[in-house]
């Protein structure tokens, strides 16, 4: 009663570069699907994103685990027919080119629609196919930086990117789930569905809180670096050993047990300056003190023994080598030529998947070619 | 051959609270599902979010439009009883309660495959149901600390989280894909699933880019505001009217165009100081203050159509007051008692759904209760 190969016998084949449709068709074939990736003569330029994996990138292997690679020349006539033979077998048509591409070098959805009734298209943009939105580049940072995402990260001075590609990943992500709709919907319509997602109308809709917040709320959030703009205690703490401690109250019954088996300081509750998150925030400068004065008296060990027995929530402020080293990271390894490269699995893994291997450029050409070549 | 009501006809019950379950039965709602939130007598915490829906929760009514509710209370027999006559009958079971708490309440795993061998069930707890992982509380801000993230987000003093819920909606997403798997198994099979997805998991996959770094690129990216730790000309510049403008050159091309069509300045291109990227880079300080210095003659509007004519990447630093009005958002009205909340609507909308009014707490319980309580 896992989640097994629910998407084997479906194919697809996927016009893609970089991060959002790669990240998409990874997820299709870490899900059982067949992926035959078609990449330029000088290949997906993640390739060349970094040479970790023995002078190959290991950021592409990470992206590209299990799929089939073709190098195919949009402008050579020969390669265009061959890509129309595969559309008509295929189940799924995905691609992340620019809008405008497929219409000039004889792609059109229309004609790929009279292929393959059944297919389904799913194009990822950066700001949607319409007007001038049309022409305009997108990469993961304009993108956070167009919502509004920078604005309400990072220090009251500095607006800041969020460390990690949300733009691109939100959407491989998000396009993945549309794909799955829709082949749950052609078992009822026997029809094939044209998906058209843009990274903007992705971010944007993750962006309704602060949205919200701006609209009904009085204002759209404060960065506050670590901390919270109306949450009091919030934030991080150092402990004796000078480690750190993020905390996060949230309720005054949690605020009581604070006192009391944290800080052992029960006239607090009785403070009328901390008697609700209203007062705390307002008097957060004082209590910061004060939490700090007494973390800095215990070691993390003995205070995440404490917090983790009365039950308030605490985190680590972890950093990336922490994760790394973390006992609950799942990791996969995966194969690129010689070199073996370990990532943070998926959180839904599939129990059956052996894709872990990473295609060299053009490494299925033969096969793929004998396969869909023929008339 | 648009996504329509594919999920119409699948019901689910959903005993959720918070921000990740209620997302992904959003996302449910919004494919065509039926979903019955159960809620405790006091309600969902989330309905005291905030008060901008006259009074209710704009926020609430963001996540949970479009769903029926029920209050009942897992402490009492009667109430169990009847979670188990409409587990019988239901497609989906979610549930983001604590670890142990359906156990404790008479509604393990276990009994309800019993009850209903064709369910698909999703937990989703913050790391896990393992172990000592298992007793840990997490929220947002805490999971975001945990993988690592605030250590790649924010200035190079100050870590920062993210301004958006990023662990709870990227679970609720990824909850939602796993649904979706599990129904297209479903129709092989004939059997459900269980799924368990914590948010600790989805997030540290999505930390694969800064692990790979930090595991085969040298060392993890360092935090760097709006500025790349590797690329350059990255970041954020000023115009003459002193708005903002975001610009990323990813390539030697991209640079050239820039120096003869933005820049006009065309010595630069032989300027061994910035022959490429890991020269600029070494270099970036004088290169940033020779674009500042050229941008700051410029007004906005017209840098902006430069940089369209020649296709170099840009968008623009906006606020949350920008997205609020920017041309490309989509938006959807919401109906909650009396008042109209706007939100952004999702990327894939379902051109058939009326998923628009909230429902009060305990609106649908006597409907619930006479379609289920029968025997």
């Amino acid at each position: 009663m896992n989640l097994e190969s629910e998407l084997k016998g479906i194919t697809v084949l996927s016009l893609e570069q970089a991060v959002s449709a790669p990240y998409c068709s990874m997820l299709l074939v870490e899900s059982g699907a067949r992926v035959i990736k078609v990449e330029p003569n000088s290949g997906d330029f993640a390739r060349g994103y970094d040479s970790g994996a023995d002078g190959e990138s290991a950021i592409f292997a990470w992206l590209n685990r299990g799929k089939e690679s073709i190098c195919l020349d949009l402008n050579n006539s020969d390669d265009i027919l061959l890509i129309k033979k595969i559309l008509k077998k295929v189940d799924i048509f995905l691609n992340n080119v620019a809008p405008g591409v497929l219409d000039r070098k004889g792609l059109s959805l229309d004609l790929i629609r009279k292929l393959n009734s059944k297919i389904i298209t799913c194009s990822i943009s950066g700001y949607g196919s319409k007007g001038s939105a049309r022409e305009r580049k997108a990469y993961d940072f304009l993108i956070q930086g167009e919502v509004g995402l920078c604005s309400v990260t990072g220090t009251e001075k500095n607006p800041s990117r969020v460390g990690i590609s949300i733009a691109d990943i939100s959407t491989g992500l998000t396009a993945f789930s549309g794909i799955l709709r829709a082949l749950i919907q052609r078992t009822q319509t026997n029809c094939g569905v044209d998906i058209k997602l843009s990274m903007f109308d992705v971010l944007s809709e993750w962006m309704n809180m602060p949205l919200i917040s701006h609209r009904y709320l009085g204002g759209a959030p404060k960065r506050m670096a670590l901390s919270h703009s109306f949450v009091s205690p919030y934030g991080v703490f150092e402990t004796k050993d000078r480690k750190k401690i993020l905390l996060s109250i949230q309720n005054n019954r949690e605020w009581q047990i604070f006192c009391l088996k944290i800080l052992r300081y029960s006239e607090l509750i009785n403070d009328p300056k901390f008697a609700n998150n209203v007062e705390r925030y307002r008097n957060r400068n004082e209590l910061d003190s004060i939490i700090a004065t007494v973390f800095k008296e215990v070691p993390k060990d003995t205070l995440v023994r404490q917090l983790t027995e009365v039950k308030i929530a605490f985190s680590n402020l972890n950093t990336v080598e922490d994760l790394a080293e973390h006992e609950l990271l799942q990791s996969k390894d995966l194969n690129f030529g010689s070199a073996k490269i370990s990532v943070a699995d998926l959180p839904l893994p599939n129990r059956l998947s052996c894709a872990k291997t990473v295609p060299d450029l053009n490494q299925q050409e033969k096969s793929i070619r004998k396969e869909f070549g023929k008339d």
